[in-house]
C-alpha cells in the first residue's frame, strides 16, 4: 500500500500549539496573573432558547417510535433548507432548495468540495489565509499560487489578468483580516472568474458580521456569480453553532452547466450521511422570529467588543483593519516588526493573549489577530490593559 | 477549471429510486393493498431513554453561559472515546485512546480515509458489496479488483495469492449477504494483508449482530491485525442512530509504523470539525448501564425478526446466508434467476418489498435481500405472507 504522499508536504502547523505552550508556561511560572484570551475564533456565548427548546423537543421525538426518524436526505431536510431559502431570500438572492447543501460545517465542504476538482488545477489563495485553504489542496497535490493581502491594498487583493487560476479563494470579511469586499470590487472577481473559466469558492461564515453598505454579504449579491462561484456558510458564527455542527454550501445549477451540482450531490450521498435530524430542527429555529431575535442579542455582545477594540486603536493610532464588519481585528504590532516577539510581549506584560499573523502566511509577518468573541467584561478588561501598555 | 473526470466513469445507481418507483406505481394502482417494506437498511426501533436523556441534558448545556461548548477536539471528546475503549476492553481489546477517531459515521469515514492512500493502489472488494466502496473508489480513479462472494464459498471469499492488492474491504457481517467470517478466516486475511503490505479497511458496522463462538466482532481479536488494519464502526446499528449520526474509526499506531494513524489524524483536523457535543453525550450514553440495557432491548427485536424469516426459509426449504449473525437475510431467489423479476413477483403477489441482490454487484443477480429492521408485527405479517406464496 502507497500512501498518499502529497500529505509529506504539508507543513506541519504549531500555530495554536505553540500558544497554548506560551500561555501555559507563563501561567504556571506566574500563577497570581489573570491572562486573557483574545486568540482563538471560538464563540462565547450560550445557545439561543430556540434552538435549545428545538434540539430538547426533537431528542424527545427521537426517543418515540411514532416520531423517530433514521436516515434523512444527505443534502438535509427541506424544513432547514426552506429556512436557509428564505435567509436568502430576505437579502433579494432566489435560490432553489436542491441548490443548498446541508453539512457539519463550512470546514468540512470547503476541505471536502476539492473531490470534484481535478488535481490538474492553479489553486488562487490570499496570503495570509485561513490555513485550510492551503493545506487541503497541498494534500491533493495542485499547485498554488498566492495573491498577497497587504496594506497596500487593504488587505483585499483584486484580479491580476497576469495570473492564470483555475479555483479561486475568497473569505469575506477575511479571516484573519477582518476586511471585507464591497459588491463592485467582487463584481471583479466574478468577471475574472467568469473571462478565465474559473471558479470561486467564497467562504461566507463571517456573512453576519456585515454592517455597512456597499459591502457584499454573500457572493450571489454580483450578477453572474452563479455561474462561477460556490457559496459556503456556518451556523457556527451566526448562532454560535462551533460545537453544535452545521453548515451550508450553495452550489447552483447554472455553475458549469450544473455539472458541479450534480458531481457535488453525488460525492454528498456517497461520502455522507447528514446532519443529526435533532442539529437540523435547532439549526432551522435560528431562523424563526424567537430565534432572529435571540442570535442578534448575542451578535450584538460580539459587536459591542469588536467596537471596543477598534476604538482602543483609533484611540491609540494603531493601523489595523477589521472590527467594524467582523469579529476580528487585524493590528500592525507596534514597535515590533516580528509577530511573536509582540505576542510576547503583549502576553508578558499585558497578560492578554492574541494570534501571532505570521501564523497566517508570510504576509501576516508584523500583524496581530484580536477577536471580540470573548465575554464583554473580559474584552473590555482586556483594552483597559492595551491602552495602558501601548499608550506609553 | 477541470472537474475530477473520474466521476464521469460512475455508474449511475438506480437500485433504490428504481425500487421507490415500482412500490409507488403498485401501491397507485392498488390503494387497498398493505405493502410491508422490507428493503431498506434502516432502524425504526426509537433510541433508547438514556441517549434522549443524555442529549436533552446536553442540549440544555450548551443553552448555559457556564456549560456551553465551543469548538470540542476533532477526533471526539475524551469522555467518549473512553467509553468506546471499554467497549473494546470489555471483548479483550486493548486500544489506546488517541487510536480512536469520533466521526459522524461510518459510511464517511469509509469514503474520506481514501485520502490518505496513494491514487496508485489496487483495491480489493467483495462482489456483491456495500456500493461505497467501489464509488468511492472510482471518484479517485483506483484500480478495483473483485473477490467473488458466492454460494460456493458461503459468501465468505478468502485470500488469493494470485491476485495483488494494496487495499482490501472486509464487511463482516457484511451487507448485503449477512455472512460473517470466523477468528480463522479473518486470520488468513491478516496474514496476506501483512506478506503484501496491504492495509485492510474492516467494516464493522454490523459487529453486534454477532451471536455465534468463533465469530469475530473486531478484526483486532486476531493477532497482528493492529499492523494492518483499519476498523470502522457505527452507532447506527447498535443504537438506532442513523438519523442521529456518530461512528467511529480505529487506527492504530502500530499499522504503517505509525505513519497512517498521524495521516489520518491530520485529515481529520484539516477537513473535520467534530461531532456535535450533544450528539457524543448521546452515544457515550449508549455504553452506561441504563444505555446497555435498553439497546439490548431493540436489538432482541431486530434479532427476533431475523430469526423469523430465517425460520421462514429454513421452513420453504430455500437456501440462504445470514439471518443469525446480521439484520439481512440474502436468500437464492426461489423459481427466479433474475432478482428483478423476483421483486416484482413479490410485490405483485405478497405486497412484500425487498432488495435485489444484483443491485450489490454481479454475484448478487439471482438473489434476494430481506431486512430485519422492520416492526415485529410487520415482519410477522411478512414472513406469512411468504409462506403462503412461496410454500405453494
Amino acid at each position: 500500500m502507497k500512501i498518499n504522499a502529497n500529505y509529506l508536504k504539508l507543513n506541519e502547523s504549531y500555530l495554536f500549539s505553540t500558544i497554548a505552550k506560551k500561555v501555559a508556561a507563563y501561567t504556571q511560572a506566574h500563577p497570581d496573573k489573570k491572562v486573557l484570551r483574545m486568540g482563538i475564533g471560538d464563540v462565547t456565548q450560550p445557545l439561543a432558547p430556540a434552538v435549545v427548546a428545538a434540539m430538547r423537543k426533537a431528542a424527545g421525538e427521537m426517543g418515540e417510535k411514532e416520531t423517530f426518524r433514521g436516515y434523512g436526505p444527505e443534502q438535509g431536510y427541506p424544513f432547514l433548507k426552506e429556512a436557509i431559502r428564505g435567509y436568502y431570500a430576505s437579502r433579494g438572492i432566489s435560490l432553489e432548495e436542491d441548490e443548498i447543501f446541508v453539512s457539519d460545517g463550512a470546514k468540512s465542504d470547503v476541505g471536502n468540495i476539492l473531490d470534484i476538482f481535478d488535481t490538474d488545477n492553479t489553486v488562487l489563495v490570499p496570503d495570509p489565509v485561513y490555513p485550510v485553504y492551503v493545506d487541503t489542496n497541498v494534500m491533493a497535490g495542485r499547485r498554488i499560487v498566492f495573491a498577497d493581502a497587504t496594506a497596500e491594498n487593504g488587505f483585499l487583493p483584486m484580479p491580476d489578468e497576469g495570473v492564470k487560476a483555475d479555483i479561486v479563494y475568497i473569505c469575506s470579511p477575511n479571516n484573519p483580516t477582518g476586511a471585507a469586499y464591497s459588491r463592485g470590487q467582487l463584481a471583479a472577481w466574478v468577471a475574472y472568474a467568469r473571462k478565465n473559466g474559473a471558479v470561486i469558492l467564497y467562504d461566507a461564515a463571517y456573512e453576519c458580521f456585515v454592517a455597512e453598505e456597499g459591502l457584499a454579504r454573500s457572493i450571489y449579491e454580483v450578477e453572474g456569480a452563479e455561474e462561477c462561484a460556490v457559496e459556503f456558510c456556518s451556523f457556527s458564527k451566526i448562532a454560535g453553532f462551533t460545537g453544535t455542527r452545521c453548515g451550508y454550501t450553495v452550489v447552483p445549477h447554472a455553475l458549469a452547466g450544473g455539472a458541479l451540482n450534480k458531481m457535488w450531490l453525488r460525492r454528498q450521498t456517497t461520502k455522507f450521511n447528514g446532519v443529526p435530524y435533532i442539529v437540523q430542527r435547532g439549526a432551522a429555529a435560528v431562523f424563526t422570529p424567537d430565534g432572529e431575535k435571540q442570535i442578534a442579542e448575542n451578535l450584538a455582545v460580539y459587536r459591542r467588543n469588536a467596537k471596543r477594540l477598534s476604538d482602543c486603536l483609533d484611540g491609540l493610532g494603531i493601523r489595523y483593519t477589521g472590527g467594524k464588519n467582523s469579529p476580528y481585528v487585524w493590528l500592525r504590532c507596534p514597535g515590533f516588526d516580528d509577530s511573536w516577539k509582540f505576542f510576547d510581549f503583549l502576553l508578558e506584560e499585558a497578560n492578554v493573549v492574541g494570534t501571532p499573523g505570521c501564523g497566517f502566511g508570510k504576509n501576516g509577518q508584523g500583524y496581530f489577530r484580536l477577536t471580540a468573541f470573548g465575554g464583554e467584561d473580559a474584552t473590555a478588561e482586556a483594552v483597559e490593559r492595551l491602552k495602558k501598555l501601548l499608550g506609553k
